[in-house]
């Protein structure tokens, strides 16, 4: 397969999803089982396979965060065929009735879930992704095209190949999911120009590669880029509550893209809530940033300023923003300039607010009297994701199986002639 | 508005969008109803417009079919108000709770309707589609941003000045539809490169406009380039049935995207079934290309051959192509080679085939035992349609306003935290 190119690839990929469309949701169970299976026996393979990479990684001058994400121990091995063993159990969207209709003329128009057809994912130094990629778009009826990083090569293709030769010894004759071996950028660029033949590409890493992706690609795109979540803590807010809020949105998991980075808070409140919530956050090794207002409040030398870059800024670390707004209107306004459509919520008991608020603010998830920390395909009863998207159109929020189909219109009639 | 750069028509629209995401249904409604009597008000100032579009048009040797999609006469201008009055009476779809969904945790997620943001339009010479897409885009709570051809400047002028006006005396202030009245291509490049300020583009035209919107917008493109319908008569098909249905597919309106091209037939129904419809085809003026073995049937003198050129050409016009085929298999197989994914049907009282059709065939439409003539926002029951999307995602075959809106996940709780 390695040496494919792209275009032969596609045309396999594509071939694959029309055989994959039709398969029942029982064969694609069975066969996922078989994979999950395949991933424990061949665990001692992959773990070589992954230290090789690891041991390129460490010679090329990697940092531990790198090496951290390319790492495959017996844990997480054990982690991916449990991964895949969850998607067998879940609910198959395939065939599903959306909406039904029937005309006066006796038409009766069917809205029916389908797969998207082909999928590619091109992906970084994370493993795993083989994996659950492969799982998800399988139990979805979609055939995948994996292009992971150089650096993961080598657990890519053991993880590959344990799916894949489990798969086979299954029964499935469809390259139903294709790892891309040539890791070079003309394969990637490729890819992206498959407009026709690749339905959707989803870039799951950083901003760069992501960016990067956007840029080029003649295929539909469904990515996100960062999260600058935003808590807003009103003036009729629980404040006890708004404090574990704050305090849970930015500490509990600070590297990850629905964490808090900025808190708004108005300023009927902000005098009696900050000292508190500051006592908290530092406690826990925050260094908070704050506008005049807050740094008045809270002694300008215990708090540095927060300037307009600050406010655009997805640290992923325990650094926290922190704005003083006169009224709700200035909280959505500052959410609308500097947010990035992911995740942002309110604390207040004022329905009225609230309301205001959830209508207001433009984001894929927003939060009344919750952390953010919770947009995430298990907390949203998906029961695994494929990414979060931040883009306003097929899907947004976290992705899981439903949000890898799309739809076609099944139309049944007994003869019926346009007039 | 017309001398304005794109970066500010994009903000303007944007501050536009926020504030139209809350407008009740009330509201629009009523705006729409002043608009509507705002271009019954003008009739004779946008007939004197279109006039002046008609007569350069004329000199500069445009042909009767473009002069026709140009034309306004008191008919036409009659329905645009009919239109727009149309779509107030549409149920507006914004706010309607999509998904429900309580979590152990007490938090509430509800997926929510909501406007998409702005919307870009880019068309030709129909002036009617400013009118059409203002009206849509304003009941859906998305602002728009028009940019017609050159050719219909003053016809578009003339009617997006009588909504403008009706509509900022009915009370609208915000910039919700922007015509923009510098029609050189720098603007439309400006208009592609908008990603962020964008949220989506369509095209409506012909294909060579949607090609170059395709190929250089960095905005999601929703569009359909052409629709090559097939109807495949299956070997258990109702042959009486099937006659009436390929007549209607191909003769009652040969001009539009969701008329047969090509018919299928089952060689072991072909020889009683072609004669008779080549005999009800010809009367109708319709002009038959065959494979060698309809040829065979029907004598190759009354019908030309069909190349593979032929079976991927959208004629538009009395022409039809005919192909026997050996099999269902054969059938769903040709139209995955030369279909465009628009709207295939399949005439049979097999309900095993059936369904085998409706599952293998990859279309936004596909029918049993009824014409492709059905595919359309109004025959589907939308009231109205902007488009049809022949892309998998986002929104596949007639686009109403449902297909105009995306949606946001609303999550209430009680002060939840993640663990």
């Amino acid at each position: 397969m390695g040496k494919d190119t792209m275009k032969n690839i596609v045309t396999k990929a594509r071939k694959a999803a029309r055989g994959l469309s039709i398969l029942s949701t029982a064969e694609k169970d069975r066969i996922l089982l078989a994979m999950a299976k395949g991933i424990d026996s061949a665990a001692d393979w992959i773990k070589k396979a992954n230290a090789e990479d690891v041991e390129r990684a460490g010679k090329s001058g990697k940092n531990s965060a790198f090496i951290d994400r390319l790492k495959l121990d017996a844990e997480r091995i054990d982690g991916i065929s449990r991964m895949i063993r969850k998607v067998a159990e879940l609910k198959d969207p395939i065939g599903e009735v959306l909406e039904r209709l029937e005309r006066p003329n006796g038409l009766v128009i069917e809205k029916v879930r389908v797969p998207i057809g082909v999928i590619g994912i091109i992906y970084e130094s994370r493993p795993n992704v083989t994996a659950d990629c492969t799982a998800l778009c399988f139990k979805s009826g979609n055939a995948v095209i994996l292009r992971g990083g150089s650096d993961a090569i080598s657990s890519n293709k053991a993880i590959y190949n344990a799916m894949k030769e489990a798969a086979s010894a299954a029964g499935l004759t469809e390259d139903a999911f294709i790892l891309v071996e040539d890791t070079s950028r003309e394969l990637v660029d490729d890819m992206l120009n498959s407009s026709g033949g690749i339905d959707l590409i989803m870039p799951r890493g950083g901003e760069s590669l992501i960016r990067q992706v956007v840029e080029k690609s003649r295929v539909p795109v469904i990515k996100h880029y960062k999260g600058i979540c935003h808590v807003y803590v009103d003036e009729h807010a629980d404040l006890s509550m708004a404090e574990e809020i704050c305090y849970n949105a930015k500490v509990q998991r600070p590297g990850v893209c629905n964490a808090m980075e900025t808190m708004l808070v108005h300023e009927s409140v902000a005098a009696f809530f900050l000292p508190r919530v500051f006592k908290k956050l530092s406690e826990a090794g925050v260094t908070l940033k704050g506008d005049t207002a807050a740094r008045k409040i809270l002694g300008s030398k215990s708090i540095v300023e927060a300037t307009e870059d600050d406010f655009h800024t997805e640290y992923l670390d325990l650094v926290l923003n922190i704005r003083v707004v006169d009224s709700l209107d200035e909280a959505v306004d500052h959410i609308a300039e500097f947010g990035t459509d992911h995740s942002d919520a309110i604390v207040t008991e004022n329905e009225k607010n609230a309301l205001e608020f959830t209508k207001r603010v433009d984001s894929a998830a927003v939060y009344v009297n919750a952390s953010t920390r919770f947009t995430d395909g298990g907390e949203f009863g998906k029961g695994a994701e494929i990414g979060i998207a931040t883009g306003k159109l097929h899907a947004r929020g976290p992705m899981g199986l439903s949000e890898l189909t799309t739809y076609k219109y099944v139309v049944t009639g007994t003869g019926q002639v346009r007039e």
